[in-house]
């Protein structure tokens, strides 16, 4: 069996110089979300899946009570007016599991994408702060010093030494891998405190791309989650502060 | 060394679009338990040995002082009637030790499968509640919802988001590849607690698929060993409540 | 660079149908012992290094400065007279760390020994207790019935469902592999308390070895070195004592 | 994907039977700091990145918002006088993940050497001794015993048993592999306590690979580090022995 399994599916899309999106699950799943928000939004189509040996070795069951074996998906959506650009956008269920696998992925994305000559990708993903966020900038790295500066436009903020650790998994491979390839890119990475799937933080991201990309994405059904997220966040807040004042209590009488 | 090596047995049986049905080590053993017992119990006979680098090192010793090297067994039997189809069955010591090997055994058993012109799998697996099962039910998971209705047929109980992690191993990597194969499948799932190996739940999984495949199964040798296990479950149950109860008296006293 | 690296050193022995004989590290160092007192004792020479990806990352540091990268090593013997037979002997500095890397080594030799027409292995190792051993017994495996009764005549016992979890390593990849090939084979395991290299478990090992090889082998040097153990573990039971006694004496103050 | 990709930058230089001198990251980092010291003070010019899936898979975020996918570089430099050598200078982000990465990057950059004519190799590191280090001498091991001789003349200290594991990782590899293509090599270690970078350590190690070289080094920059580090190392000291008095005072209170 191949390291990857590359199934289309349908009739191969013809696509003008597109751009290639990434939102892979990871750090408040916030890339993921914002490419499936927006896949859904501006009805992009499915046209490849990607099955790996580095994936789990595992099927979800459908609610119609079928299987789907764990992958990644491409989808693509085609330009409505001159100033928008054809879009690849890519999803799915997991990150490789180990390095090497990971290096694969994106290498037979990057494979994909050149063949359709794509000279610019946004990766997106989260950066976690490990504390609340009220309003989650959106941080930047990027393959040349004239995208960096083209992204601070769009409110992209660039920290010396932030994040510490550089990006990591498929966010940060397609960039890398993709420079030595010739293909620009620019990671955007929404401040997320990381604990829970953070809409909001996948919000602040798409308001940066889609200025980017000159699209219109309605925003309504992320804001609707963030609400509900945010409700469980206050009802697990007010648990903690039940706890630590039912200790304190204790110690009191004690 | 090949990954996987695929030794035959004797000759090469000559089946009419078999169908296949695995039954590997898993939760409560109740899988491997079930295809075992079928075997045994139809006759069928052992053709091809498979081998893996991804198996464990390790031989296990006959009673005769003699040496096994682990493995996964195929065995084949011949419909006796017309209402009845030729069966592959497959099992064995182990699933794969590794995710990628994992991935490799399932497609070199597919392999072999397309070329007897497999059609359909069954795949059986347990189902762990964590929790005593009075009467289990076998749930199912299929590759169409044609299949889906038709198990219902059958009994197999088709819950919404259960369970909830899919399915994992061989059960769910037969189906899914499969389906990449243009093979239809079904995972049959019989409920356990999921602490012991559970014969109960396999037999209530043999009675489902022995109504699929219009076989007659004798479950007495089945009901047997359940027996023994419902009788070890009980004395550890008596046995935990034992050391509950000591604990409690103590705390008293204390 | 090639998974498994294989050097001939110096020419290449011109052996007659030899028999392989394994020791590599394992429990109680037993298997390794044995070999290296065997080649030391006869006067074996080396004609072949095995290099693998799969052994650390580390070169040792001899004596006078010098490096020496870790590998397995072959060691040939003539037969000194006509009821004797041509000698393999493998040792080494460690086993695989993975199990792929296991089947591949295992599988490296096999092809050598394949070369050289050897019908016959013994692979040498330890059965840990975990308790002490007065008199270690010599427990065996075989690939057919017929080598379990030649071997019971060495003194060599059998017992059922011991030991209970196979064997696992090299003693008995080459066993199970090398029966694919349609090598036979011998595993004989010393028992041993598992806790230090054990001298005495190697001597018992090799005193069944040497009647079945028809070779004489001086073990003094085994027996200095089993009494220098005995020392130690001599020491270390005191020292448990003395400690478990001030416990008692306290527990008593107290 | 290749396990390892190789990207020449550049021309590729012409070099006259060049050494190459390793310093990858590890123990107190000293190899990494005394080659990268070594690249700044002689000007070496980087000619080849090696990228490869055993690294994690990550880029770093440069000062300036752009990215840099972790590698390994080699660094090339002319010989100015005569008694000088060429030079190939190695360091990079990290070593290989895994054991079969780490033997297959060695073995890659030896390729590359050998390509060069390289016939000599002097790989750095430290050697950690878990305490504090006065002046830390520069242990060594060799590929032959008249290297170990040679390297006794500047300086280099040779003590039986020592480092007792041998050396792991890149250090260990390219002269161990590299023995096998009939390069000679010699490693020299610095002591070192190992808790914190250590530049004093690699300082004592280029005092001495400057003699080898018959190159000056400025050594100040690595000075001054290393009293920044002595500066640190002495504030965790003594917030050790607060904490230590802290604990004292308050049992004789209690």
């Amino acid at each position: 069996m191949e390291e990857i399994v590359i199934k289309f599916v349908g009739r191969k899309p013809s696509l003008k110089n597109p751009i290639l999106i990434e939102g892979l699950p990871g750090i408040g799943n916030v890339g993921k979300l914002a490419v499936e928000h927006l896949i859904e939004n501006i009805g992009a189509k499915k046209f490849v899946e990607i099955y790996s040996k580095d994936f789990p070795p595992q099927v979800f069951i459908n609610s119609d009570g079928t299987i789907k074996l764990v992958n990644n998906e491409l989808y693509y959506w085609k330009a409505k007016s001159r100033n928008q650009r054809d879009l690849i956008l890519l999803t799915g269920d997991y990150q490789g599991l180990s390095s090497s696998g990971q290096y694969e992925l994106a290498d037979s994305i990057l494979k994909i994408a050149r063949d359709y000559n794509v000279k610019q990708i946004f990766t997106l993903g989260g950066y976690g702060l490990g504390r609340e966020v009220k309003e989650p900038h959106v941080l930047g790295a990027a393959t040349s010093k004239k995208l960096v500066s083209k992204m601070k436009k769009y409110g992209v903020v660039f920290r010396e030494n932030e994040p510490g650790g550089g990006i990591i998994g498929a966010s940060g491979l397609l960039l890398g891998l993709g420079k030595l390839y010739g293909i620009e890119g620019v990671c955007l990475m929404g401040e997320t405190p990381g604990y829970l799937v953070d809409p909001k933080s996948a919000k602040a991201v798409l308001v940066v791309l889609s200025k980017a990309l000159n699209i219109d994405v309605d925003l309504t059904e992320l804001e609707r989650k963030a609400k509900e997220i945010e409700l469980i966040a206050q009802q697990l807040r007010s648990l903690e502060e039940g706890l630590r004042k039912s200790k304190e209590d204790l110690s009191y009488i004690g």
